[in-house]
């Protein structure tokens, strides 16, 4: 892996990830394919959209359909069909959020499966070695998550469990094609994050990533937070906000300094009837929309929007219609796509602030 | 609409098709896209399959979302963002196998909607006046289907009664661009079926079909029927056999001298894990292709065996992921696709009969 800072504007950075699949330009949204597909897209579909590296999750995978497969498949980009770069979470968060698991410990987590209540205890060096199975070209290290609400003892206690973890992460055997990024913890917890920050940020790891935001607290709590914490990230490495955001979040969050993104929510949201316009979010299933021949966003370029009509998505999501989520997935995608775009031309040109300011409007 | 028989072979005809959205090549297979949408297919991608001809459903787009909606969106066509020419059932078929009939008179039918229960008074006039709302290229007349294992002479009443409604059909203005097509009932009563194809056929429809078929009775049945009435239809009109069939219906009737077939069994299959393969057809919830790295069927050239493992699909339709059903669906409409271009070939190559044979080895 290889990454370099080609422009700056303030704290935020347009660079270039290479990764073993993929030549990646930062600032970067990442569409998720939990179970090795982003849910309704072909993989050609998604290369035409413009991203070069999809999120999967190494957790999911490994309970279904197993790494071991998917390596005999010759890789998860194999496997998928893909002719991009993926980056796996490990599961950490999936673990701890989807309440599977049974126990922590020092040693590990014993966890119970979501799709038939197996169980099996996790380390920290098997989800390292599941993601070198899979052969993904950017592996997250196992991390423990607290609940949201968890008091700061329990959040300082997670974090130095995590500190533990990402060192024995370190210690596994991995092919040079596999980056490996390191995750900082610490809640919303100032001194905590910092601390934690320094520590991940003294390890080798390839590139460092805040976990653990957006998941309850309020944003402007999560945007001071990373608005202080990014750019004390190393410089030269990249970094990456975990499960953010909406797009008002990705815009100052760019302006803070991070480089990666992921998040289910335009995907999700797309399944559910929401689409980002320009103009804001709308929702299809709104009776107006039943009679709309113009496309969901009229200075949308994308394919959804440059062959169909609002009408016709609302009748394809009244009918409850494959096609619908298809169209809209696309159409959600294109929009993260193209905001991040902006966002890194306008760190090259030299205007961030205005056009942040721009871009933020249908989201105030 | 223009049609010319351009080859034969024995009773079997390669024709040419044209309508107004597009020329078709038959014989045909088209693609059921009963609401608007082939379930799960962009229309360009259905383009890329080779379809020029997709059958949809006058009465469900009648329910949702109205004919006037989608004339206002320009037609069906356009509505669906589809590059082709649309024919639509009249809805005959659904109202009286959904049982959605409260009662038949020679006026007409009164329904219940499945949608809401809304009750509402369907006449011959005013299905085809919906049709032309639709604007679509081939309009199919109303008509009476009796139940599969109704007595004889309810067959003969209903079959009356559809050659009254046949004639009022053909009272309703429309415009040039909509061809209207008469119906053939009869079941599986010879006389009856010769006895109103020589009646429908007097009428000046643009063509003929057989319906009623492939509603129970053995296929054997069917084709002993079909290899009567084909020759019998008139020779230069397009003859169409509806809602038929397997791969080996589909090769038989071409046989017989059919021109034009649809049938949501590639589609339904598809997602229901079943998949058209050159040695037969396959389940992908099948636990030995769990593991399979091959594509589903290693002689075929479509865009989901050109590029994935049956072990990808297998997980894919283990986890419902939408995907699957897009592939899946891809990959059995361009196994029928195939199947009626290498049965036209044989009969511009004047080896029809080898063809079909080899073609029918699988299905046996």
């Amino acid at each position: 892996m290889k990454f370099s800072v080609v422009a700056r504007s303030g704290t935020s950075r347009a660079g270039v990830l290479d990764l073993a699949h993929a030549r990646v330009e930062t600032p970067v949204f990442m569409p998720v394919g939990t179970y090795g597909t982003v849910k309704g897209l072909d993989p050609s579909a998604i290369e035409s959209l413009g991203f070069r590296l999809v999120l999967s999750n190494s957790y999911h995978l490994h309970l279904s359909p197993g790494e071991d497969l998917v390596a005999a498949a010759g890789g998860l980009q194999r496997f998928m069909g893909w002719p991009g770069a993926v980056l796996t979470d490990s599961g950490g968060y999936q673990l701890f959020s989807l309440k599977d698991v049974v126990k922590v410990t020092d040693e590990g987590v014993e966890s119970r499966s979501p799709l038939d209540g197996a169980r099996e205890f996790i380390t920290p060096e098997r989800m390292v070695q599941v993601q070198v199975r899979l052969g993904v070209d950017i592996a997250m290290v196992l991390d423990h998550c607290p609940p949201s609400d968890a008091p700061k003892d329990k959040v300082a206690e997670a974090m130095e469990r995590t500190t533990r973890w990402a060192k024995r992460c370190l210690t596994v055997a991995r092919p040079d094609e596999t980056a490996l990024f390191g995750i900082v913890q610490g809640g919303v917890h100032l001194d905590l994050r910092r601390a934690h920050l320094d520590e991940v940020a003294s390890l080798p790891f390839d590139g460092l990533a805040l976990g653990g935001f957006s998941v309850g607290e309020p944003p402007d709590v999560m945007h001071e937070l990373v608005d202080d914490l990014a750019p004390r990230l190393p410089d030269e490495r990249p970094r990456y906000l975990m499960g953010v955001g909406t797009p008002i979040d990705l815009i100052r969050s760019v302006q803070a300094g991070m480089d990666m993104f992921d998040c289910v929510m335009p995907t999700r949201h797309a399944r559910n009837g929401q689409l980002f316009t320009s103009r804001g979010r709308i929702n299809v299933a709104n009776a107006r929309f039943r009679t709309d021949m113009d496309p969901p966003d009229p200075a949308c370029g994308c394919p959804t929007c440059r062959r169909f009509s609002t009408a016709y998505l609302s009748h394809l999501y009244r009918r409850k219609e494959i096609l619908y989520s298809v169209l809209a997935t696309t159409h959600n995608l294109w929009f993260y796509r193209q905001l991040m775009t902006d966002l890194r031309q306008a760190i090259l040109d030299g205007h961030l602030e205005e056009t942040a300011h721009r871009l933020s409007q249908p989201w105030l």
